[in-house]
C-alpha cells in the first residue's frame, strides 16, 4: 500500500544517489572495549567533516531483535521490505559462489555424501572432502549434465562437500521437500512437491529426479563422495528492479560475489574490476554520468566484527575514511553511509542492534553532531527507523517525490 | 505474521531473563516538582551502576496517546500485542480479587442494586453498601448456587456494592448485553447474545437467566441490596502461554492478586509468599534454577503516582534500588527494568507517556548514560518503541533467535 503511494509520487529530478554500505558497521560499547565502539575509537576526519552537514539516525534492519542475514539486510537497504521479499538459502549460497541468478531460477544447496552398497547414506557430508575434490566432482557433473529437457543446469562447487545446482528454464517452481533424509542409515529421499497439485512443482520434481538419474552413475566410483543430498529446493521469485520501483538506473560497485549477486537480483548493473575501496570510489567517478544510483559495498568492517577483532574493525573504518575524499570529488546529491546490520565484535556475528546511518544532502540538515557514531546517531533527526525506509529518505533528499495531497 | 517469523527463529540458549516491573514508573518533570521526575530525584546507586552497562529507551505501552490499564500494560510487557490480545473488564476485576481464571471462563462484573416492589431499579449501587455487607451477601449466594447444569459458578465480593461472578464450563461465550439498564426506574435488563446465531452465546444467556432466577429470591429480604446488575459479560479468550510462545518456563513473583492473575493468564507459575521487594528478589534467587523467565512486580511506584505523592514515589524507587543487589547476586543474562506505563504524580493516574526502560545483558552495549531516568532514556539506543517488542529484545539479548535469512 505505502509502496504504491511512494510510486505515485515519483518524479524525475536527475539527482545522483550513493548508498555506501560498510558491512556490519554497527557495534556496541562494552567494558572490554573501554566502552567505545569501533566507530568511536577510529580516527575518521572525512566522516567527521561529512557529519557536520548531515542528518543521522539508527536503523532496525528487519524488526526489533531480529538479526538479518546479508540477503534481508541488503534488500531492506535497497528499499524492499525484507519480510515481504525473501531470498532463499540456495539463492544466497549460489550468489555467494558467483552464480548469476534471475527470477524463476531454482537454486539448490547440495552436499556430497557417502552411500553404501544398498544406497543408504553412511555420511551426510562425505567425510568433508577437500574443496579441490568437490571442484573436481562438480567439473565431472558439469561436463556430462548441461541440460535436462528444456532446463539448463549450472553446478558450482563451494567449500568442502558443498555445492550449488541451479535449474533454469520455463515453468519451474518450488518448494520441494529435501532429498536429505536428515540422518545416516536412510536412503536419499525423493524431492516431492510441497503442493501436489502444482504442475510447476511436479515439473521441477521430475527435473530433480532426472538429475539424480544422470548424476549418481557419474559418482559411482567416487567414494566417499558417491552420492549427494539436496536441500532448500526453491525458486527465486522475481523482484521488481530498482529501475521499475524508483525509476533509477543503478550500478553495484562491490567486490564480493554475494553482494554483486544481491544487487543483480534487483536489477543493478554489476561493475567488475575494483578490488579496494579507493578503486571502488574511483570507479564511481568514472561511471558518474551513466547511472543515477550507486551501491558501493565495503566488506572489511563485517569481517573484523565476525572475528571479534576490534582493532581490525577500527582499521577497516579508518581505511574507508581515508578513501572517502575520492567519492567527494564528484559529490552526489545524496549520500547515505551505513551498514546492512551490526556485527559487534563482542557478538562475533551479525546482530539486531540498530545500525547507525548518516544521510547527507543539500537539504538533509545538520543534527549538531560532529562525528558519526552509534551514540551520536541516537540523537539524530532521523530517529530509529526501519531500514527499508532509508531508500525513501534518499529519494526525498534527492527531491524525487511530489507532494502528497494538496 | 511477525509473531510467526519470531517463532520460526526461536532457539534454546538457556539464558535466564528477568523482567522487573516498577508499576507506573514513568513520570514527567513539572514546575511543581522542581522539573525533576521521581527517578531523577531519587538516590539510586544500584540502578546507576547497572545503567553504566545497559541500553536504554522508552516504550509506548499501546499506541501514541493511549493510556493502558494494568491488563494491556502487562500483556504488552509479556510480548503480546495489547490490541490483539484483550482482557475483559470482568476478567481484570476477577483477577484483582484473586480469582483464578482460565481460557473460556466468562467473568462478569456485578453490582448489588435496590429494587422496588415492581422490580424497577431504584438505586443502581444499592446505596453503596459496606464491603462487609457485600461479603455476607456473596456468601449467601455462594452457599446456594454452586452449579447451573454443567456450569460452575464462582462469586467473589469486591469493595462496597461490587462483586464478580465467574461462569466456568464447556461452550460458554460472550459477549452478551449488560443487564444494567443504565438508569434508575427501569427493570433489570435481560442479557442478550451479541450474535443471536451463536449457540454458545445462547447457552451463556440461558445460564445468566438461570442465575438470576436462582439468585434474586435469595436477596428478596436484603433491601437495599435486593437485586444486582451484571456488566461486561464476556469470555476470556485463551492466550498462548509464555512457554508456547517463547519456549520459556516462567515464574511470576508478584505481591498483588491482579498481577499474579495477569501472569497466570499467560501461563506463568504464580509464586506465593514474598511481601517485600527484598523478599521477591530473595525468592528469585531460590527459584533461579527452576525457571527461564522471571516476572517481578513492584506496586508502590504506581500507588504513589496515583496519590500524586512525589516524595512517596521517590521513596518507593529508593526502596527498590536498595533491594536490587539481592537480584544481582545471581545476575540473569538479561535484565529489563521498566514500568507497565507511566503514572505521573501530576496526573494522579495512569498515562500514555512512554515509560523508560533499561535493558542489561552482556551484549546490550552501553549508551553512555550514567543514570536511568526519563530524560536520559530519550537518548538511548533502543529509541522509542512499542512495549510489545521489549520481550523480543530480551530474547535477542539472550541469544534466543537464529539469523533471519542467509
Amino acid at each position: 500500500m505505502l509502496d504504491e503511494t511512494y510510486s505515485k509520487l515519483l518524479v524525475k529530478s536527475g539527482a545522483k544517489l550513493a548508498l555506501i554500505v560498510l558491512d556490519g558497521l554497527g557495534d556496541i560499547a562494552t567494558r572490554e572495549q573501554g566502552y567505545l565502539t569501533p566507530l568511536e575509537a577510529a580516527r575518521t576526519p572525512h566522516l567527521d567533516m561529512l557529519s557536520s552537514d548531515s542528518a543521522q539516525g539508527r536503523m532496525i534492519p528487519v524488526a526489533p531483535g531480529i538479526t538479518p542475514g546479508s540477503g534481508p539486510g541488503h534488500l531492506a537497504l535497497f528499499g524492499y521490505d525484507p519480510l515481504e521479499f525473501q531470498v532463499g538459502r540456495g539463492v544466497i549460497e549460489a550468489l555467494g559462489l558467483g552464480v548469476t541468478l534471475g527470477g524463476g531460477d531454482v537454486a539448490v544447496r547440495g552436499n556430497f555424501c557417502s552411500l553404501d552398497a544398498n544406497g543408504l547414506v553412511t555420511d551426510r557430508r562425505a567425510g568433508r572432502i577437500p574443496t579441490e575434490r568437490c571442484e573436481a566432482l562438480c567439473a565431472i557433473l558439469t561436463d556430462k549434465i548441461k541440460q535436462i529437457g528444456d532446463i539448463k543446469i549450472t553446478i558450482q562447487a563451494g567449500k568442502e562437500h558443498r555445492f550449488v545446482v541451479v535449474f533454469r528454464g520455463e515453468g519451474l517452481e518450488g518448494p520441494l521437500t529435501d532429498t536429505d533424509p536428515g540422518r545416516e542409515g536412510q536412503p536419499i529421499a525423493t524431492a516431492e512437491p510441497a503442493d501436489p497439485k502444482s504442475a510447476e512443482q511436479k515439473k521441477t520434481a521430475k527435473v530433480v529426479a532426472d538429475f539424480y538419474r544422470l548424476a549418481l552413475p557419474l559418482l559411482k566410483s567416487q567414494h566417499p563422495a558417491n552420492g549427494f543430498l539436496l536441500r532448500g529446493i526453491a525458486h527465486q521469485p522475481r523482484i521488481p528492479t530498482i529501475e521499475e520501483r524508483y525509476g533509477l538506473k543503478a550500478a553495484a560497485i562491490a567486490v564480493y560475489p554475494m553482494y554483486k549477486g544481491l544487487s543483480q537480483l534487483v536489477g543493478m548493473k554489476k561493475v567488475e574490476g575494483p578490488q579496494t575501496i579507493a578503486e571502488q570510489f574511483q570507479k564511481y567517478l568514472e561511471l558518474y554520468d551513466d547511472y543515477d544510483f550507486f551501491f558501493i559495498h565495503y566488506k572489511y568492517t563485517d569481517k573484523a566484527g565476525e572475528d571479534g577483532n576490534f582493532d581490525a574493525k577500527v582499521k577497516a573504518i579508518e581505511d574507508f575514511d581515508a578513501a572517502l575524499p575520492i567519492l567527494l570529488q564528484k559529490k552526489p546529491e545524496v549520500i547515505a553511509i551505513t551498514g546492512d546490520h551490526s556485527t559487534p565484535c563482542a557478538v562475533k556475528g551479525h546482530s539486531w542492534h540498530p545500525q547507525p546511518v548518516l544521510l547527507h544532502s543539500p537539504i538533509s540538515g545538520w543534527d549538531k553532531l560532529d562525528r558519526f557514531t552509534e551514540t551520536g546517531s541516537n540523537l539524530g533527526s532521523l530517529g530509529i527507523f526501519e531500514a527499508k525506509y532509508l531508500m525513501r529518505l534518499m529519494q526525498a533528499n534527492g527531491r524525487m517525490f511530489a507532494k502528497f495531497g494538496a
